[in-house]
């Protein structure tokens, strides 16, 4: 399997921490990141840098708002193997004011996310945080309610930008392997002559978040987003231990996780924070929706199915 | 989406049987059959008819050795929209002995499941049985530990057969999207000009069971296997329900399977009935092995994943 060029990037303390408000433990984060150094990931995202203006900080944990100094404390000293990362979301990062520039920061990447009708905000987010000299890739959310033509005017406007790397972001789960191949092969084709690469971030509402995203690395996305155990939002992400299971070689290594699953996320899961697939998610996928109906009824138990896919046939 | 053609074959009470030692309720069949019906699902498959003289009748429930009294006590009357299937196992079924001629029987289609070694038995039974009025198919298992030189040959000697449909059948759940894609197409570019169709059958040990059944369709396959909630050995299989969804319209729906799910399969997991996926089940799926070490370790709830992962290496 040739791994030439690939970024493996762990989102877990991202979306995963979407599920448990950002409240992961220091020995948590400790050995997420030393799993991640020894699974060979590229990158290591810690979490979002949120505006304190915006949100009130005793409500989350600290990697809503992850600091630079919140990062060296985790990680002692950079490891020149391993890069971080950083995202923020359009229209809710003080992004001015809290990001210092990058010879100061243990930080390498700012991911940019947005919808699509924030772009103008988010390429004026790109530029700012690249001249601070970050790396930075622009993460378009719920692409699967977006046009051809959305998504490619989109792309022209992002080639003039210094971004490395644009996302595919399926946030609900509605791609199947099929429409996956077909978006990455659309940002491919404009990205790749200006020389900027595809990522894929995938949900697992259809369980199609795996295959979507190996499919995707077929047709020449390089940015692959994964998480320990799937853990993110509603149904969860590309398992990253499937990930490193299918590209486990030289390079990339699937033992680092499989410990840490035993050992840290099976734990978290029996302590009773809920992710990952089940029939209300499939529904909200299906019917290419936000989760949040999905999440609602999770959280409720509320297993009345068809009444829910009535709800969402109706929306 | 066009469903011309499709044969969508429930196989939950012969796949999830095998979790339960085929102890399903007569209520559950009953409820499993009405909702299928509904559904527009194409064929039911009604369990093995396994050989009574090789399998304790006592240690079973009775759909692992199905008669036709037992299919008539559960239907009552045919059902024209539905058609009624059994599956035989090479070298596990009298066969010669314990089916009547179709016109007797409430059966319409016999599945004969098949290692690659044992493909002169299985064909010999698909003569005999085909001869009996019966629809047959071929059930190719194992298929990810073939060569296409194997299953070439095994191509062309069923296409001289009356079977209707021959199987990709990913027993170990290691099949990625793209080797779903290429299987089909090779079975296809044999069957499709002596008049035959080909199936797909997945097991979702690395989460690509439905990913890998609508991939084998857009390929040309015909024949898809489900399961509802994915019942079924190990990792389980294709969800019924996420295959109607993706089809959902005039001819397939999937409201009667949501109603299943929540009146049937929630209490039957609540139950203790286990079956789906885990991270023992991706390994041996990635090490294209059966499941029966993660069977045993889903069984023993043993977590210890890098013991196993390289166990599994060193097979």
């Amino acid at each position: 399997m040739n791994v030439d060029g690939l970024k493996i990037v762990d989102a877990t303390l991202r979306d995963g921490g979407l599920v448990n408000d950002f409240a992961f433990d220091d020995s948590f984060v400790k050995a997420l990141y030393q799993a991640n150094l020894a699974a060979g990931v590229d990158y290591m995202e810690f979490g979002y840098r949120a505006s304190r203006r915006q949100f009130d900080p005793c409500a989350f944990g600290k990697w809503k708002f992850t600091s630079d100094q919140d990062v060296w404390e985790a990680i002692g000293e950079k490891d020149p193997r391993m890069k971080l990362s950083i995202m923020v979301d359009v229209g809710r990062t003080d992004f001015r004011e809290d990001i210092a520039p990058r010879k100061d920061s243990p930080i390498d990447l700012f991911r940019v996310a947005t919808y699509m009708e924030t772009m103008p905000e988010a390429i004026e987010m790109i530029n700012y945080i690249s001249s601070l000299g970050y790396e930075t890739t622009c993460n378009i959310m719920a692409i699967s309610k977006c046009t051809d033509e959305q998504i490619a005017k989109a792309l022209y406007s992002l080639a003039a930008t210094p971004a490395l790397a644009i996302y595919v972001v399926d946030s609900y789960g509605a791609l199947y392997p099929k429409q996956a191949r077909k978006l990455t092969r659309l940002y491919h084709n404009i990205l790749a002559p200006v020389g900027k690469e595809v990522g894929m971030h995938a949900h697992n509402n259809q369980q199609c978040a795996f295959a979507n995203t190996i499919e995707a690395r077929d047709c020449g996305a390089k940015w692959l987003d994964g998480t320990a155990f799937g853990m993110g939002r509603g149904a969860g992400n590309c398992h990253l231990e499937a990930l490193l299971g299918c590209l486990n070689g030289k390079k990339y290594h699937i033992e680092p996780l499989l410990r840490l699953i035993q050992e840290q996320m099976l734990p978290m899961k029996e302590a009773g924070i809920v992710w990952g697939y089940n029939t209300s998610y499939l529904l909200t996928g299906l019917a290419n929706q936000h989760p949040r109906m999905a999440i609602a009824a999770t959280k409720e138990k509320d297993y009345e199915y068809v009444e829910q896919f009535k709800v969402l046939s109706y929306q």
